[in-house]
């Protein structure tokens, strides 16, 4: 591999305001050479999340991205090369590869994975856009069929999902999401039965006139203003499943939590509840084997917003902060 | 009864900001007669409680108190005289008896309850105080032996119960409270292992100093910035029992809610759940069989701030409003 080039985005700067170009920047060097116990991987697929700005911010449920290392991101990668038992070229991997052509890592890091066409669902519908939305959704906000479930960023590679589980569970789903081409979109194309502009101001008011019998369940993926507005809807004994907060990561956090907290709480009987995915892992297969069905069934439509090369990976997420894509988006390398 | 009195304390306005004298009026008229299916009630005692106040901003777990109306309370009453099956005279009941000497109430509203001396622990360790304290500690916040427990208005009724159950249970326990002789009596008679005076300024500071290895349950009845600061010292996969927001109720509701929502509650894996007491009154008799045991042995002390005379129930309110009573307070008619 001695002609090979590495090429690498670090994060250049860790940004105080809004994430833009210039707090990346492009190197290239050789690959790594996996050690005893390693392996050299090929990433493939490198995974695009809202989650990743947060790291920049601070210790997450992981370590803080410094300046000047390699910015950090999921990925779908091949092995190239294995100093590890278990692992052999050709293999297919998810692994924090970081955004790079080539990572050797640890082999307890990486979760090997079937080979399926295509790899980009293990990334999506299969991977952990689609377990957190099934997790999220059946564990935490535990709908029953005829509640009815609200979704923030539902046109995004969570929400999308959470939104069709939902209906194939039997409830009313009302979608939360910027524009009204998602908006049409999330009613026209994945059967939402309703769907709300936050763009177009009056968002509780669209909300109220869309969940007329109140909310049940609201998978939070924002936080702030919207959050607030659903928990003036939600019923008695309602759910919120904590999933992300968008609407805080890019950017400065606002001052305030959403007002509500814990008055409407107390009152409605209500649960808030945090989660992230990795918690759910020992229950992988239970999930996969329901989403595969429904895949294959066609009632759980796979929507992928893939964008080709490592260069234009930063882009790719400043996009995604800005709510561009609609499904999972990646990058292809 | 023609020649007794029915003195009522009647809300004569609703509050719009700090709740003072000027908002009650006190009337009176005869003891009413109870139509079939009622009974006629002597109020013996009646608790005041935070949650009186909210009642006056609107519809909460009930209906909201109307200007000009007997103002609403619970209270510990002694039937006079019974038109309902399974009532007679003697017989001890809790009701929302309202703030007045007499009540006539269907029988489907009444509890009735053990003539136990004092009859004042009906109010407050074996009525709803201490079944609040009870249920939202065990049911709701599920503290482990050796982990951490910290409640707010931790002098006040509920909480002072909730700080020596946890105790009971292996618990550490924080207590925060206003003023340095509440926390003196926490720690020094209550067996609480640290007290936080809030009053005292720097209230995190002195929290995290207090709470070494953060925050496992948090028993929050106060909400506004005392939450805040519990938020960032809970621990992986902490709960939060809302029980109320006292800090909320009196005066004009803050604009917002507490920073760290839904930030923390992702991050940290929290749940935070909204209870009310009658939720878990089908196992009423489990509850009040432990405190009994508990206050039989000693373990649990009973704390109770009782006044004399109909005449002085707002002013008890008002100052359980600005933090002055220690135990559950309660009015002896």
């Amino acid at each position: 591999m001695s002609d090979t080039v590495n090429r690498q985005i670090l994060l250049a700067e860790k940004p105080s305001g809004k994430l833009g170009l210039e707090h990346f920047k492009q190197t290239s060097s050789a690959p790594p050479s996996p050690r005893d116990g390693e392996v050299l991987l090929k990433v493939r697929y490198i995974s695009l999340d809202a989650a990743n700005r947060a790291w920049m911010h601070g210790a997450t449920y992981r370590s803080a991205v410094e300046a000047n290392t390699v910015m950090a991101g999921g990925g779908i990668a091949e092995v190239v090369d294995s100093k590890a038992s278990g692992f052999a070229p050709g293999d297919i991997v998810f692994a924090d590869t970081g955004w790079q052509d080539y990572a050797a890592l640890p082999a307890k890091q990486l979760t090997k994975l079937p080979r399926i066409e295509p790899l980009s669902h293990l990334l999506s519908v299969f991977g952990i856009a689609g377990l957190t939305a099934y997790f999220g959704l059946l564990d935490v906000g535990k709908p029953k069929a005829g509640e009815t479930v609200a979704v923030s960023a539902a046109a995004g590679s969570v929400g999308s999902i959470v939104g069709q589980i939902a209906k194939i569970k039997g409830c009313r789903v009302i979608g939360i999401a910027g524009g009204k081409d998602k908006c049409n979109w999330l009613t026209g194309e994945l059967g939402f039965d309703a769907a709300v502009d936050y763009k177009d101001g009056a968002t509780f008011k669209a909300l109220r006139a869309a969940a007329p019998d109140g909310i049940d369940v609201y998978f939070d993926n924002v936080g702030g203003d919207i959050l607030e507005a659903c928990l003036s809807l939600m019923n008695l004994r309602g759910r919120i499943a904590c999933c992300g907060a968008i609407s805080q990561y890019d950017g400065v956090p606002s001052a305030h939590g959403p007002r509500g907290v814990p008055g409407l709480i107390v009152v409605k009987r209500l649960i808030m509840q945090g989660f992230i995915v990795m918690d759910f892992m020992d229950q992988r297969e239970r999930a996969i084997a329901d989403l595969q069905g429904w895949v294959a069934s066609g009632r759980l439509k796979v929507q992928e917003d893939i964008i080709d090369g490592l260069e234009n990976t930063p882009r790719a997420l400043i996009g995604l902060l800005a709510g561009e894509n609609r499904g999972k988006r990646m990058v292809r390398l």
